[in-house]
């Protein structure tokens, strides 16, 4: 059996939404069709997107589903919006120097147009220098930019404080995109209290479906005035294509029903939080194992008194520990996890399979040596106590082979 | 029970398709990770790679997996590709004036280099007629325009040459690419014969899942200079975003297994084909009532001989009729045909539930006034003898009443 640590790549799919999609599989029929059979299929995207919006706290018109958080940032991130108050193009993007690489990639403003705001060592975007950042831009430029901040980060599960550097944006006038993917399903995220005007998310990071993701705009009115895939006139013409229903309903099973009173059952075992913890609409299905996270940093200290917990003083993600423990690389590590049958990863799974170097640890200040050892844990909804000791009896007794190794190359 | 008879709209999902997408829900792990787990899930992706190539007659290393056939559309329909013999970008786009409206609205040149091929009463393209656009264009340009033919037609279901349009884009140097959409799965799709550059489709309109679409090149060397969707490294850079490995596997579930010997098992009903009279791969699980097309139409002549085929006399789809009975509006006919149990389309399902003019008849010089009037049939993998029976008398009594009240108002 293998024990999964890599939720933050992709978890696995929560038996409801498994049972959601595999009831809309059944169901025949394109949602733009105007017979009965589109009719019903309409319904369970538009149940769907009145699930999300009142998870996001925001109107259901806002939402946009499209078939990944990649493609969602992509679609966002253009200068050309309207309903927002601006009547030319935005000037330009200026984002975090941590975000996803479907953001730092995937922005549709020309390459001179892109701007880095730089993080402490701790991986987090400090208001005066999100201030300070604008403060320059807006010497440059007649119109405000675009300014994109992840909720939390995929690699170290830092969360940036969006309320606080929202109000620095709006001050400028600038429109803040916040990427949610890691967030969702995790922590709480409501679009008035986060003050974000675009939040996009992927619904897979959190025991959703692969194929769907999200876009939450504070108003409907708020459009592209070009929409990135375009065809039909599917999700009030932002976004073009038949939607991919099965996996729309898979989301929306993850999140109580539009009707008052249902919702899902969660199991009662160690670690997992009580609604009161987490008041995440998702909570009732996604429970997260909070204690965990420090019990497994703990643990690797206490053995390893040379390990590193990147972002350790910052907020961070109740499911995420990225760590290094010098001299023990990354690539030999999870070789020899995956032989051991833990299923860990060095960071971002976004590249074709290989060990890459992390422009997030770079942007922290860390060194290339120390991120070339770093590893991810990140764990989930079914993430079980049991689980967490077997994982931690492996990982002490694979990383102290390593760093024996390690230590005898030394010498 | 209703009877589905718009497979065009979308298709019901095949079990096969659904068995290997449950199955492929189970297997935790993104395709891009490095352990065991990720290793399974590119596994899958990368046989129903395998699958789809052999199906095309084309490397696997030339298949792009997109979210949608529209997705896939809007990827290729660019100016900017490498690898194929242009330095500079390609000219202009020249598009059948009955593409699909993910062609004509989702193409990333400016709008004023985007030119249209008219085609015949029957829905054609006629070989000189393109000729004649593409010396227009050499006249014009320095370098080659990207020409996009559909195979076969989404309303009529008329069926281009394209071996035939082939060799005379060639002839002046430029690219090909065939929206194959409303093809696979029912004709065979062989690159080679075909002679396309580029072929892109979408899985669900046959029988496959929703949320997968296909890019076909004819060598991986020609590559997009810059992706639509970008962030990972997905899809060998040419398309960002974890894989939808379970609607990857339903696709691939639909084609024989790489391994030889392997196929599915097909019902033994009337009108279904025979492996040899369609030889495509899909042929084993997705038989198509090919006699079917011939009855339903002789059956609608007969009882309504004012009746119109659209494209009667060109090569189409043994799944698609598109008619008109001049007075009986496609909306009063389709909501008279629903309330009966029956869903139908007025051709495309790719807007927002209404009933629009066709500007696939529009090109085709049909009136106004008769494209309001035209109603599309299309059967598919699981529609069976006694289905179309039933349709024909729910048809007859539906449209005879129709018809007497439209003399009535005449009269």
């Amino acid at each position: 059996m293998t024990l999964y640590f890599d939720h933050n790549a992709t978890a696995p799919l929560h038996p409801a939404a498994r049972a959601a999609m595999c009831a809309a599989m059944d169901v025949v029929g394109n949602p733009s069709s105007v017979h009965s059979a589109g009719q019903q299929a309409r319904g369970i995207v538009e149940r769907a997107r009145a699930q999300v919006a009142k998870a996001l706290n925001v109107d259901e018109k806002g939402i946009v589903f499209t078939a990944s958080g990649t493609e969602a940032n992509n679609m966002v991130l253009t200068p050309h919006w309207r309903g927002c108050g601006y009547d030319l193009p935005l000037s330009c993007m200026l984002c975090a120097a941590t975000e996803h690489v479907s953001v730092i990639n995937g922005s549709h403003f020309a390459p001179e147009l892109c701007f880095s705001i730089p993080v402490d060592a701790h991986g987090r975007v400090l208001p005066n220098v999100l201030r300070g950042e604008l403060v320059k831009l807006a010497a440059q430029f007649d119109v405000p930019p675009l300014v994109s901040i992840q909720l939390a980060n995929n690699e170290t599960g830092v969360i940036q404080n969006i309320p606080e550097l929202a109000a620095i944006v709006h001050e400028f006038g600038a429109l803040l995109h916040v990427d949610a993917s890691q967030g969702l399903g995790r922590i709480p995220i409501d679009m008035q209290t986060l003050g974000a005007d675009i939040v996009t998310a992927s619904a897979h990071k959190c025991g959703g479906p692969l194929g769907v993701g999200i876009i939450a705009r504070r108003s409907h009115k708020m459009e592209l005035a070009q929409s990135l895939i375009r065809g039909g006139g599917q999700e009030g013409g932002q976004r073009a294509g038949t939607q991919n229903v099965p996996a729309i309903a898979g989301l929306g099973a993850l999140l109580p029903s539009p009707l008052a009173g249902e919702g899902g059952q969660r199991p009662d075992e160690g670690y997992k939080t009580t609604q009161q913890d987490n008041p995440s609409p998702f909570a009732a299905l996604l429970p997260l194992p909070q204690g965990a996270r420090e019990h497994i940093e703990h643990s690797l200290l206490t053995t390893f008194p040379t390990a590193i917990i990147f972002g350790q003083n910052a907020p961070r993600l109740p499911n995420t520990t990225l760590f290094a423990i010098p001299g023990i690389t990354a690539e030999k590590a999870l070789m020899a996890f995956d032989i051991a049958g833990v299923a860990l990863s060095s960071g971002s799974a976004c590249s074709s399979g290989k060990v890459g170097k992390s422009h997030v640890l770079k942007a922290m200040g860390v060194a290339d040596e120390l991120a070339a050892c770093a590893i991810r844990i990140s764990t989930g909804w079914n993430t079980t106590q049991d689980e967490i000791t077997k994982f931690l009896t492996v990982a002490h007794t694979v990383l102290t082979r390593l760093a024996a190794r390690a230590e005898k190359r030394v010498a």
